[in-house]
């Protein structure tokens, strides 16, 4: 295992190595108030180290520009002001070269700490931090670059960072594996590095039910499409169906009419490409995730049904790597749950409403940034991470 | 126990003697997409009874008024198009008393009806929907009578039906009493009438927990006020932050500073009230009930905490007909909860997401319609309903 | 010609009669932000007699209810706060009835003041604004009937008032009377009542033009439908292309499709119609009325072109008591315009920006209301009065 | 007099040295949807010559790439679809060195036709349009920099293009200069270039007016801040009041606090200065120009005004070079106006809709692009443009 010295500099090499496969002008733009500039992704990792190690770590503490606590402040109160989110793409100086010699001083100055062997938990947050914002990199340019009508290529299929829109497919049939009820416990436990919102580990009670071997495909779900899915409310949410028809949503966000409409194409970081029926679908709500469940008579699962299957390790496929796994439960805390002290505190607490959990990791997800107690969390219309569907009966 | 025809006259009277209170002018205005007209309310209870068991229990049905099976529809998509939500306000026609006509003649109807003893599940049904739409009458003229400055009491204390927005009190210290962890049972068994979001009973595992004996009333929410609450951020959930905001929040719904600014006064149903410190805080948002949990160390129950609490009746006080009480659970299926067939079915399950569950009942709750398992719920930021807090620690 | 009093107390009753063929709750709802519920109407015109005359008449003023000065103040920020105008629909109290006795007693108080025979010229203001507001209250009844699936009429076409959708329709033919370029004068002179904004009389040196001897009538306008103007951006001024499309305008505003789609109707103050094609064409915004002419190869007149024709009398029809008729001319004050001292200076000065003139008068405006210098004005998107398209080339 | 090809190269030369002075993500990003990125109006500008020249002048016309016809149309119906316009800053391809290599290739293809010496009135246009972009160019960076916390400069005081906030200021105390009423003639004639909407000539009466010796300037406007001028509705016409207090405005565009509160400053394209007394007030509504107007018993001029004041030349200053100076006229077609046939004609004719006249010439205006006849125009609420203000009593 990697020092965590060396963990950390791969972290601080990676994110640069994304950004290096774009234009100043790619890393600047934002194209919806959800999503950040590549460049802000850069400066606000950069920013969490400044702030929460440099700032209690270093004894002269100066910052590297005063303005940069606020500019680059993602969501902290107990930090002060922040620069409103919507508008985070007007902020065209720093520079794209500002940014790496912004980058670069904190890092200069990260080493000397490293060497006093101090905030070893809080550096171990922040090196999960900017591999939570690598994923965002990816999700974000992704949007952005699908507004273009030009529809430009992020990467080639085979670039050396090994970035990829598209996943291992499994086997096409589709099984159901059976879990037995029982009290289980889910949640951390042991002393490797987890998010305050995968603890503590706690009973639940679990009725019996069978998980789905695999994700649902592009196949699959082009179906429940031309079946008339989006035009039968019996199938929706009621939230959902106001939203699909308030928002003219007929299939999942990337996917596109070929120009002679005979053909389904979806837009990917490798440019616009034909529908794969074999890939999982993706980008879907969790309203259209409900929706699609419906129709096939299945639902979704609980997280702990989630947890509980990935710890019996059944040959069930495409838990990780492939696409996140909308989950039925409300993002909220487990039960003794404790928010730690200070702004630090806001990391996760603050947003434990009105979401939805997400379990397993994607495509885009940082290689070892991912483990069966993992917690994410977007509201119920979000569509532009990599999510899609595990069905449950 | 009266006789379900007994029960179904009974109720039927009640909505209108509700609405004799009014004016044809009150009983047609709406004051907010959320809250809808009292005669509004009057002919959507009727067309509930006409649409679900005139329409299939009479050989020769014909509707009162073809128009009305889309004017008075609520929300089934399954029976067909909807007159816009927000605009029922502006239904000047049928007037008051050609509403009450529907009322009769649907009522004449349905009493041929019982004779026939068929459909006893759907009139039972009929009863509980119009019981909670005598509870929503009474929060939505109060939100319409909120409006005008001419501050109008809809009743006298004393009225005859018994209409109040003061409900007893309790003992002024709040105690805590405490709960063993263990593996519990929760939702409805038996052969009484509920819900289908109440079923099927099923088992929960809940940790040891003290509830609060009795709810947060008036003087102790005042204090968290001008201990600067509505303005700390880390008291507050990231979204409830953005929404009082955003909206420009800085007390309960009908709370109002008197004009010389020295005093707290609340609007009532019998018109604008100075501050009764003892009386339960009320009309609070999810957000609110969280942020003052939070500033006194305590947090807000889990349905199953409170359903629990509830079974073993351990002197908790104000559990019902005070205020309803927020709950930390999101409102979801229970495991096993299926959806009942046809337009029916569209009754509760279809709103099963971004919503927490309120427990209890109200001070407008009719008499009898309230249990241990029942299931309310609204969306985070509603606050025209009698919402409190019942803290849990 | 009657005197002053018998003026007034025909204005006062007028207003009354027409509420009288309506329920209270149709007097009492608000379909829109720009139209105002009957009942409102009758009181503000009743609160301007009391706050511009019996304010400053009586010598021992006390105010009919002190609540009122805000209730029924529609824009004067001279004399103080007003209720927000979307929401007049809300002010359920004072009721129908209270609002007649607010009448009652103000006309009393008002007969007082004639046999002192002072402020004759308020006076005169305070009859042609109610007449100004009777126009208002068939429009806005008009406009939230119309939003009624059950399409009621308002008043059967032999109604004693003689209020009519229907006006006298012109000679099939349209001819194009020449009118000279000269150096003209528009404006009041005389004695006679007019509002500031037709004053002072001055000098327009106006070009040589033809004017349209009648309205366009229904059957042209279909003609332009059918040949798809509204599909052709060639037609429209930018704002008005992009108006149409975000708010999905095909076609007047009170036109319908039949239900077998083969017919148009045309909702009026006495329900739904079938089209008729003679009758002017009615309800359009002044994109709409653009549009129509740039079809045809002709324009709008100027306001200085219509007066003069006007003033010229030859035999061009339809100018008055049928449709307004929009103008290319912007609304702004005539060189030399001067505002009233004081809160009544806001009649009209403060709306010069913004807006457009329409001139002549309609089948809405009572009579004796109406003259050649009147200047009447809406927004460009204003399409629930009584508007029209005169042609010029 | 330079030939057509010297200014034309000229002017193209122009367009690249400012943005030569910009980075790649200064020249991308879009503040507002009524901005564009600097970026854009480069790529547009040479679209102008791609679309109305080349693709008519040249015998076997290729686009330089097909979907740019769509990328940079700004508002061209007759040419075909267009970018969603709020949406240009997400137009990150092609970027910076890509546009400049479009803009080298039509520039190769234009000097063809050069030679040929056809379209010369497409090209004088082609000409006058980028100059338009120029000043437009230097509004919208000073724009986006005014969002930054950073108050960058775009330039030194000095830069080699002259570029600059800062104009002579006039004499200080204000004159007025009277004008004899009669009938005046105003528009372009001649052979000079001018757009469509500056002609016919044609005839005005214009009553006798004086006016003022020059611009309105920081020190007159900041009086009427501190005399409450924001805070006084009798100043306002109605929907500058309703927008004032909707977007809580309360100063010019760019004036702001500075940090301790005592001083007023304004960001400039040579970043955060402190406010000028003597200079011209600037980037002001025209709500705010009437509002000035009336507090010091004066008015805003006609455009007939203007031009026939600007025709006698009587030592009024600050005509031109310095701020556009608000008319009163709404912007309309003069008398016998024709719009050109085809696409080019959107150019001028389809704005001639709720949006107000305004004059003269800004110190952003590039040299030789003024004229007396010259009609600029902006919708009331405009700010971003170097707008002033000229009395007329």
């Amino acid at each position: 295992m990697p020092t965590l010295f060396n963990r950390w500099k791969a972290t601080r090499e990676y994110s640069v190595a994304i950004a290096a496969l774009l234009s100043a002008e790619d890393a600047a733009a934002q194209s919806m108030p959800d999503a950040s500039p590549i460049k802000w992704h850069l400066a606000h990792t950069t920013w969490f180290f400044e702030t929460f190690i440099l700032n209690s770590g270093e004894s002269n503490f100066q910052p590297f520009n005063p303005v940069f606590r606020m500019l680059f402040n993602s969501y902290y109160n107990g930090i002060g002001e922040q620069y409103p989110r919507p508008q985070r793409g007007l902020l065209t100086r720093p520079g794209f070269q500002e940014i790496l010699a912004y980058r670069h001083a904190v890092d200069l100055r990260m080493q000397s700490l490293f060497e006093a062997q101090t905030s070893e938990g809080l550096i171990e947050l922040g090196i999960q931090h900017e591999q939570q914002h690598q994923e965002l990199m990816l999700t974000d340019i992704k949007h952005l670059l699908s507004c273009n009508p030009l529809n430009p290529a992020m990467v080639g299929k085979d670039n050396q960072l090994g970035i990829s829109d598209n996943v291992s497919t499994a086997s096409t049939t589709m099984e159901w594996h059976s879990f037995e009820a029982g009290l289980r416990e889910i949640g951390h436990h042991g002393t490797d590095f987890c998010f305050d919102n995968e603890m503590p580990r706690h009973k639940h009670y679990v009725e019996k039910f069978m998980l789905a071997s695999r994700l649902v495909n592009n196949a699959e779900y082009l179906e429940f499409i031309q079946a008339g899915g989006y035009k039968n409310p019996a199938l929706w949410l009621s939230n959902g169906w106001n939203w699909i028809n308030q928002q003219q949503i007929h299939h999942p966000l990337y996917w596109r009419h070929s120009d002679d409409g005979d053909q389904w194409q979806e837009f990917t970081l490798h440019g616009l490409q034909q529908l794969d029926p074999s890939q999982p679908v993706c980008h879907l709500s969790y309203f259209e995730a409900c929706a699609y469940a419906s129709w096939v008579g299945a639902r979704l699962p609980t997280e702990a049904e989630w947890e509980y299957a990935a710890q019996k390790m059944e040959h069930v496929s495409q838990l990780f790597d492939s696409c996140w796994q909308w989950c039925s439960s409300s993002y909220a805390p487990y039960p003794g749950y404790v928010t730690t002290e200070g702004a630090i505190g806001e990391y996760n607490g603050k947003f434990m409403v009105d979401q939805y959990v997400l379990r397993g990791s994607s495509a885009f997800t940082p290689r070892h940034h991912s483990r069966i107690t993992y917690r994410n969390f977007f509201p119920t219309s979000a569509r532009w991470q990599r999510t899609g569907i595990r069905l449950v009966k």
